[in-house]
């Protein structure tokens, strides 16, 4: 058999995540790759207690449900996001096989090949895989600390007549930066001005290391549902980081029609995502103070963010530069210009320590210098020693580069 | 906003199952609608055990996993397809959410718009929703009793160059109906002749009404997979009707390549199903004899089916013909060529009883005179209820029809 597959499988990308996700699976390495919680501190026994509480009731629990969720978890689900701000009705709400599942059933619904979307750089690797799986054209929006640039999105806005603005505006992966609310104003204005859907994609949001009110700007979605006009805001997120990833439960909300054709979408997907997931995280909501679970992991998350960084500050790190971020997983460390950390990751897993070549979570124009260091996973104590790896193997890696230099000359 | 969708959102059909589903909610109404299981057979407590056992070692439990998903389960399935004459290693199947999304995601590494598709007639619903998707050219083969003619397979194989070739050959959804072992071989030898991938469909041929051995002939993917070829054979099944639907956990298996394809799409689409009801089956699987079980929903479902066609075999019913099926969930009645089934269905839900008009099961030319009859979820005591039901909504459709006549003159 000759299999012709799709033309689409041409454009699935490398699997880069699934190879580093390989490379943490070897017994010896510290792995600050994957953007994985931390397991020692998932609510297992809520989580049992909770699905023994799904499964109590009527053995209608294990029939079909509906395709956009179970309608007590949805309504649990819009009455939090009301009170973040995000005033919405569970029938504007669909829930998906994790946040990953709604984005790209959002791109699914949105983009023909050639149709053009707006992202930031650098920007979540799985979101440009599906962008890429659907034959976006995917066009760079210039971006600073604070943002994109409202210069450059405009220009490129005029230029470009995108569908559809992807962005992770809280806590970013990979960066871990946050837009200023400035510049999440002007974005939404913009956006809306020229008719363009904003995707927020806002896993990371309630991992916040400063818990003092009116420390962050509100959402995207608070911002565009405040303002009294259509939304135009796309808005996803998940209890993966805020309770397990196993569950696989995530949400979008969006303007009713579109809510409805990606219903229609996702039942010939799948039908419905795990319907004994979602009533276990509605038991789990009723049962379990899921904000002060928040505080405890964010706070654990607070201080081994601030462990890794001072690690990072030391003399033999005088060169990098990094910000600290202000919530979510990761960390962004920029080593000097002509670095290459994807050549510099074998020496790393040889050393026992793996993290994320920068240049992976860029559409295009990578930086090649930079690396994704994720904070949550690793038990405290181990951070220091992956550090001490991740010297080790720059020197072995600085070595090698000047032996071939060498052997140049 | 002014949302411009994908061109796709226009090929997503009519949300006729939905439709249906919305109906069967009306408390008053016996809906026979519906694909569902009887959920007074759900093993309720099995499955609570079984959960409780999946969440009762390390936290790990809770992390992400595997796309192609968790391997225990995965081993435990390929050792039951093994031994019902489908040899494959857990390498060479992923798990998913629910069947559904196994040929979701298969239609989607395989098909570009335009690509041709060859179905029976009738054939699943939801199937052809995500083929009409994907905007595939679906090609009807017609069929007798045994399965689709061979002559016309192969003529349509000659004319159309198909890539695929869809079919439901064990218990047919919607018409119980069943392939002959001699036109499985010879579809499996067509098909593999003219490089053709064959998706085996098979979500209920554990539900058989014959326990005798050799009773029923083998899967195609059996057939398949004994010819010493390259397997042409596409295979899924599920857990929705064996266990229940809300686990959300259907397998595909077939060539390794093409299940390293689907991986990498199914990353795209959701990075992974849920984890959890995964490890539940994986206990329910070792500690719970599903075999026993799926004798005794067999028994019961084999004495509903035999209830509902003794009630279709009264006097009232002389000029409706049906075959019993031999197993699954589904009788197809046929009434008498001019009876529209789509304009019987209001008469019926007036009367309190629900049904899915045959023409939904056809990509062109439907028979508007069959109805899906599903005898799995009503409780049988309530079955004549509903087909008493049923004649008196043929009465007043009949009445209505003769008055329409009447006008006319």
């Amino acid at each position: 058999m000759k299999i012709q597959y799709a033309e689409m499988t041409n454009h699935l990308g490398s699997s880069a995540v699934r190879d580093i996700l390989k490379v943490t699976q070897g017994k010896d390495i510290i792995s600050l790759a994957g953007g994985l919680p931390g397991e020692e501190l998932f609510p297992l026994e809520a989580v049992r207690d909770a699905y023994n509480r799904a499964l109590s009731g009527s053995a209608s629990s294990l029939q079909y449900g509906l395709t956009e969720g179970y309608s007590p978890l949805r309504e649990a689900v819009a009455a939090r996001l009301t009170r973040q701000g995000i005033p919405v009705e569970a029938g504007d709400m669909l829930l998906t096989t994790g946040s990953q599942q709604a984005i790209d059933l959002f791109c699914k619904v949105m983009l023909d090949p050639g149709d053009k979307v707006l992202v930031e750089a650098p920007t979540y690797l799985a979101a440009l895989q599906v962008l890429n799986s659907y034959r976006a054209d995917i066009i760079t929006v210039d971006s600073d600390e604070f943002g994109m640039l409202p210069e450059h999105l405009e220009e490129q806005l005029m230029l470009h007549r995108p569908k559809v603005l992807y962005t992770v505006p809280t806590f970013n992966n990979p960066s871990g930066g946050s837009w200023s609310k400035e510049r999440r104003e002007r974005t939404v204005e913009l956006c809306r001005r020229y008719n363009v859907l904003i995707l927020e994609d806002n896993p990371y949001g309630e991992i916040a290391f400063d818990d003092a009110p009116g420390a962050y700007p509100p959402s995207m979605a608070a911002i565009d549902r405040s303002s009294g006009e259509d939304p135009c805001v796309v808005y996803t997120g998940t209890f993966s980081k805020i309770v397990a990833p196993a569950l696989r439960t995530g949400w979008i909300i969006g303007p009713s029609g579109l809510i409805k054709v990606i219903a229609r979408a996702k039942q010939a997907a799948d039908l419905h995502s795990s319907a004994i997931d979602q009533r276990a995280l509605h038991e789990l909501l009723l049962h379990f103070d899921i904000d002060a679970h928040i505080r405890l992991i964010s706070r654990e998350y607070h201080s081994r963010m601030k462990l890794l960084a001072g690690e990072l500050s030391g003399e033999r790190w005088q060169d990098a530069s990094f910000q600290e971020p202000r919530g979510g997983m990761f960390l962004w460390l920029k080593l000097p210009a002509g670095t290459d950390t994807a050549r510099l990751l074998p020496f790393a897993v040889e050393q026992g320590v793996a993290f994320v070549p920068g240049e992976v979570f860029y559409a295009a124009k990578p930086l090649k210098n930079a690396m994704r260091l994720n904070f949550t996973h690793t038990p405290p104590e181990l951070l220091p020693v992956a550090v001490r790896r991740l010297e080790a193997a720059l020197e072995s890696y600085g070595r090698t580069l000047a032996g071939a230099v060498d052997t140049l000359v």
